[in-house]
């Protein structure tokens, strides 16, 4: 018989893009776990760790109320847009790459009146442009994407979110954190977020497949006021509230099966982000450390950045121009051979002219893995090699 | 290092509820498997043998188009909803149970005009009502579960669908088989279904936390007639379709995020059911055998059951009355503490008065792991036990 301790994932390429990320063998041995019932006494305290864990992991203990739901992060759009938008509603979307595009598309299929608020590539959307918008439109929702994996740019999201809620305080704020949970410090009370959407498999480290969402009371308190039905069913908080509940009650409660292997995943995943060295606040630091020495490192090789300044770039995912004269095909397939796979580029405009790295999770924080070094020392060599062939 | 051969899940108590269902030890193993790229070479074969797959498991090999999305079982009634229905159009729902309640509110959040037809507990909708109904209103949409799990009332299906093709050529019928496929035949091109719903945890034998719809063309010709936007977004097949049709053929292409390791679990219980002995058809019958012998040996032992007629149960599972004088303490927890895990009631008319039995998938087909003996062995002793009690 596997144990938890014997059990050793399969070898493989050292998966390195914005996410899915490495995993973790005894997160995935217990994506291997035995069936389970979903309204067993074995597994309903499994279920309520999960939300419990997720409360301290974004900070969220005060005005908190997570929602997690067999989905992917996009399934947290969809949430927010039919929970908390009623057609023809303002939103405003803060747009810095391919999921803000994205993000409002979500929300104008549910009748939202959006405006899109679009800085330049590699750019962030402008305080006092947000600050006229917003107080303009008085919109029920603004959107953040706060690390856009398309270009790598962090959005500075307390000071957005401190900047809205004196331009218009009724209006809601809701977070795309998919990229940054784990990775990006995320305070969600005081801040005063009202949504914060994320999903397993990126700075928590845990297999894909989940649709992790933390709502404020505030937020609830909208939804409960809202005067249009609801048009969706799978989406409605009105179906999961009462399960959430339950489970962080300790009480089981039927709306849907949820995945339970992997609930039981993203449980040891979360304990080991609570529980194991480093400390959270730490955590975020090495992320930073590590963000630092990627991008200087690469530097170093003459490649550039897709975000436009240091302090607006991602933690866990850097975004790096080929040096002149380098091509994709001189890096990602090289790479791949090598057995290590980082990821083209995403946004449209730009999208033949960079490549993306992902470290975070295990990645960044498990040292003994030496992922970084490895990944650096490739991209050197491959770099290398293709300057030597163009020689 | 564990590989697939060694790998053995950890002791646990039998699950036999009507899903999820125990899951074979490969299986589990590949939802082990390290983190892959969604979009990489290595992971794109894994999801377009998935399609492929569920397209032979439901004979849909002429008509269907399948759709795999991270989800569970109930967004598939939301893929109905949002796709095929605009608001205020005629659909009947068939109800049999507490999945035909549901599956109503879910149609009417998309704004359908809903019928229900509803049987008396454990009967079924007779064909009359049916067709005087269709006949009628000439609905949109006919909605038919096929194997109620709150009941365990098996739908005649390929009847139901005759009649309704007949009355009204133009309707289209949505079969919620999630607990079904595997386990039941489903002739989706013979038929002439236009929606199967379906999931992988019941007779598919895979951890929950996929969407498994199959559409037919004459369903995707409607959604692209339709005149109201489709309202939705995750569950929006316009949105899928091409992801879908790029993975089956060979070509990566982005929406939201897979749940990779579920899909590489899945394509290793498609591949078993499809390649290991026994065949498809025989897989249908071997259930129908193991139904028989588990409901005959019950029957001795004084259970009564809910539907009320041998022919329109399902085969999958059996939804058991308590023999007169036991009640739901006398069974579900002693057998619990014998390691095995059976259902209570669900229906809401007679909840306490029945438990659910599943025999689905592993515990039905591989004879080897003596499941269902040990089943009626331990049922029969608590049963004696109790009545030896109450004596």
């Amino acid at each position: 018989m596997s144990s938890a301790q014997s059990f050793k994932q399969a070898p493989h390429k050292l998966l390195v893009i914005p996410g899915p990320i490495e995993v973790a063998d005894q997160i995935l041995y217990a994506n291997a776990s035995p069936s389970v019932s979903h309204v067993s006494p074995a597994f309903v305290p499994i279920f309520g760790d999960c939300l419990r864990m997720l409360r301290k992991i974004l900070y969220a203990e005060k005005t908190g109320q997570p929602f997690m739901i067999a989905g992917s992060g996009t399934l947290g759009w969809d949430q927010t847009g039919a929970n908390l938008v009623e057609p023809g509603e303002n939103v405003v979307v803060l747009n810095h790459g391919y999921f803000g595009d994205s993000f409002a598309d979500c929300l104008q299929a549910y009748g939202a009146n959006v405006t899109v608020l679009k800085a330049p590539v590699g750019g962030i959307v402008g305080e006092d442009d947000l600050v006229a918008t917003v107080k303009e439109q008085k919109p029920k929702l603004v959107t953040i994407t706060h690390v856009d994996t398309s270009t790598g740019v962090l959005s500075p999201v307390a000071r957005y979110a401190e900047l809205i809620h004196k331009a218009s305080p009724d209006t809601l704020i809701a977070i795309d954190a998919v990229c940054a949970a784990g990775s990006e410090e995320i305070r969600f009370d005081d801040w005063g977020l009202d949504v914060v959407i994320t999903a397993p498999q990126k700075g928590l480290g845990v297999p894909p497949g989940l649709s992790l969402v933390m709502a404020s009371k505030k937020a609830l308190d909208v939804l409960n006021r809202r005067k249009a039905p609801v048009t969706a069913y799978y989406c409605s908080w009105r179906r999961w509230l009462p399960i959430m509940e339950a489970y962080e009650a300790g009480q089981a409660k039927y709306f849907a099966t949820p995945p339970v292997q992997l609930v039981t995943a993203l449980r040891v995943g979360l304990k080991q982000i609570l529980e194991d060295a480093p400390k959270l606040e730490e955590r975020f630091q090495i992320h930073k450390d590590v963000s630092n020495y990627v991008k200087d490192e690469l530097e170093k090789m003459g490649c550039g950045f897709v975000p436009l300044d240091r302090a607006n770039s991602a933690n866990g995912m850097t975004a790096a121009r080929y040096p002149k004269g380098i091509t994709a095909a001189d890096v990602l397939g090289p790479l791949a051979e090598r057995d290590i796979v980082v990821a083209g580029g995403l946004h449209k405009d730009i999208a033949s002219e960079y490549f993306r790295v992902g470290h975070m999770g295990v990645t960044a924080v498990d040292k003994s893995r030496g992922d970084v070094d490895k990944i650096l020392k490739n991209v050197k060599e491959v770099l290398d090699i293709a300057r030597a062939k163009k020689a």
